[in-house]
């Protein structure tokens, strides 16, 4: 459990763990836990050695979500359903700086990874970087501030000022229940993703994304359509090589693509969302519908219930994804009300709702968020009822076991 | 209940009603009942009427079933099912003709419709017509007896002898609790057909049928392939002309096609199955697969259940059948063994069973049967289950009905 184990950052511009401003009560919360010393002293020599690990014992560890996507991908939705299934509504940290990225709730906090950005937009510009490239992001900070939340430590965290494109001084990070890292490169780093308890990867098709940039690029900020289709090719490469291969570390996949329901439909309005789920994780069974473990297609609008052109169309089925085994629920086209939902609800297992129809009320009480409508939202609702119930089996599992037997 | 209507044969040679061979006995047993005077009487004048509809009142008649298929297509083991459903072993009657078509159990008699050729095979091939061509069958005394006995009243009925090709004397059939008749022809005539509770057609594609007999004529009986496809090639205009056609007026028809499981399969072996049942028939509830209404397809072999190639694929959803609505469950490949069949029934709703497992246990007890491990026993199953079900519901309502009532 307190194994150490050396790690070398990975394509890195911070070889030698340079940490980005951290302040003077950043290193005061570091110095509360002993064990911590070692790790300063081997900094002093200027090799980059990061512990790894839970530092303190299980017992009172912060469960640690990691949710990855390109921006403009419905992270921030994605965050409010979740902290809305935990009962509380998600705010910034109060008093602090207004461009703060950070999100917090009752139970649970969540940070941007933007805010590890260790070039500003400047520095970016002068090197000739985008943001998704590692060497524009501090892992070592990552992974230190991280852990140290893991392990109940507070933290000094940087702010990734969007609106300037500065760094900011830090905000102070208490150390929540529940720790969701959403951003870029949550899963890039070994020594990151080892610290996750549950990881997420948001999937969405270069067709509906251009869909999506046109709707609020153009529509919404008057940019033209060339400069849209510049900006979404100048990104690609740093996408498909830094970004992109996190999803085979995923424990869920939500993919979203253009719709089958209409022949070549590119507007990207009805979608096809798949939520790929890892067999095998700990604390997690995937939800499934009708019978598990066999393939099923279900079109739900028949006699029982007549839905509006193009209707909707379920699919589920084991598969096979970056050699892990999966389950996959799909749904393809959306809802027309809530007969359907529920409708829907009553035919999918395994859930983890604690009373039937949680899943619509959930989707109901936001249905003003995008995608409350379709897969996407329907999808995220169940990705967050997942993660209530692993937090919940976690702190479950942790109550039976003994502390000294955790810590032996 | 009494109504009478006027019906004239249709394309019948008998078109002035000359019943073959009714015996003395037969005619006793017509006369016991007093209103049966106004038929005698019209049949003096000539002139081709037939009463129709119930005489007796509806408390004491037997439930009547039609079963329309092509010979060499599995009629004899339906009924072999379907009898077992209601609990008993179906037999010829005792010490008769040892070539009668005629089965009898407990509660069923199955009569053969080929026992109402008014042509004898001699006749035929003197008028050039087939067995298939309704010049070649009485359907007045068809309509006769089977009204009679759906009375409960006996009939004399004749047997055709398929060893010597001719007519024997009749033999005597007492009115059953279920009388199914099976044949060429029992939805042909609008008169025969308005006496059935309940209709079944076997519709075999040409593809199957002609796997099937080469295996049969070829295989057991040592008939050229030749010969095979010119007696499938004579019989063709005939079927289509007069047996095809009655499918549409079926309740259930169970369609039989070559597997889609394996690409370009014209073995016969591995079946494509549809059992295609009409909605809004009164005391029928058709069976579905997990959600009533939907669109549904399913391969259960997956995770929980492993099955061998081409394994197995399910289909439900509601149609459209000669203008009709119709729900189809659908079996494409066979079952290995037990785990699957059971697996299958559990996800399959509204079978009308006492018990679960049902569908099962029958399979099971006539395991040898032709079309145990496929859609073709499944689906007959399923249909003896319906049928047991229905002929309860008939009783159960007449049971609620006070006699007067009815009759009135």
């Amino acid at each position: 459990m307190a194994a150490c184990t050396v790690y070398t950052t990975t394509k890195s511009l911070n070889t030698k763990c340079s940490i980005s401003s951290p302040s003077k009560s950043h290193w005061g919360y570091f110095a509360q836990k002993q064990r911590l010393v070692i790790f300063r002293t081997r900094r002093r020599s200027s090799l980059c050695v990061i512990t790894c690990g839970a530092v303190a014992g299980d017992h009172d560890q912060t469960v640690v979500i990691g949710l990855a996507a390109d921006s403009g991908c419905g992270k921030s939705t994605f965050m409010r359903r979740l902290t809305s299934v935990f009962g509380g509504a998600a705010e910034p940290p109060k008093g602090g700086n207004p461009d703060s990225n950070t999100l917090i709730s009752d139970t649970t906090t969540v940070i941007c990874l933007d805010d590890y950005h260790s070039l500003d937009r400047n520095g970016r510009k002068e090197k000739g970087v985008t943001a998704l490239d590692p060497r524009a992001n501090n892992f070592d900070l990552m992974c230190e501030q991280v852990r140290a939340l893991k392990d109940r430590i507070a933290v000094e965290k940087p702010i990734y000022n969007h609106v300037t494109g500065l760094l900011d001084p830090p905000e102070l990070i208490k150390p929540p229940k529940i720790l969701v890292i959403e951003g870029l490169h949550p899963m890039f780093d070994p020594r990151v993703r080892e610290l996750l308890d549950f990881s997420i990867y948001l999937d969405i098709s270069n067709e509906v994304k251009f869909a999506w940039k046109i709707q609020r690029d153009m529509a919404e900020r008057g940019h033209s359509l060339e400069s849209i289709k510049a900006s979404i090719e100048a990104r690609k490469p740093d996408f498909e090589a830094f970004i992109d291969p996190q999803k085979q570390y995923a424990d869920a996949v939500i993919e979203v693509l253009p719709t089958q329901l209409i022949p070549d439909d590119n507007e990207g309005k009805i979608l096809r969302v798949r939520l790929i789920q890892k067999e095998g994780v700990k604390h997690f069974s995937p939800a499934y519908l009708f019978d598990e473990g066999s393939t099923i297609s279900w079109i739900p609008c028949g006699r029982k219930l007549t839905c509006s052109y193009p209707g909707s169309k379920f699919f589920y089925g084991p598969e096979t994804y970056y050699g892990h085994e999966v389950s996959v629920v799909e749904m393809d086209g959306q809802f027309d009300k809530l007969d359907e939902l529920i409708y829907v609800e009553s035919h999918l297992s395994n859930l983890s709702t604690k009373f039937y129809g949680e899943v619509t009320q959930q989707m109901l009480q936001h249905a003003d968020f995008p995608g409350s409508n379709n897969g996407t939202g329907l999808f995220q609702t169940i990705i967050g009822l997942k993660i209530r119930d692993l937090y919940e089996q976690i702190i479950a599992s942790r109550a039976r076991t003994p502390v000294g037997a955790a810590q032996a």
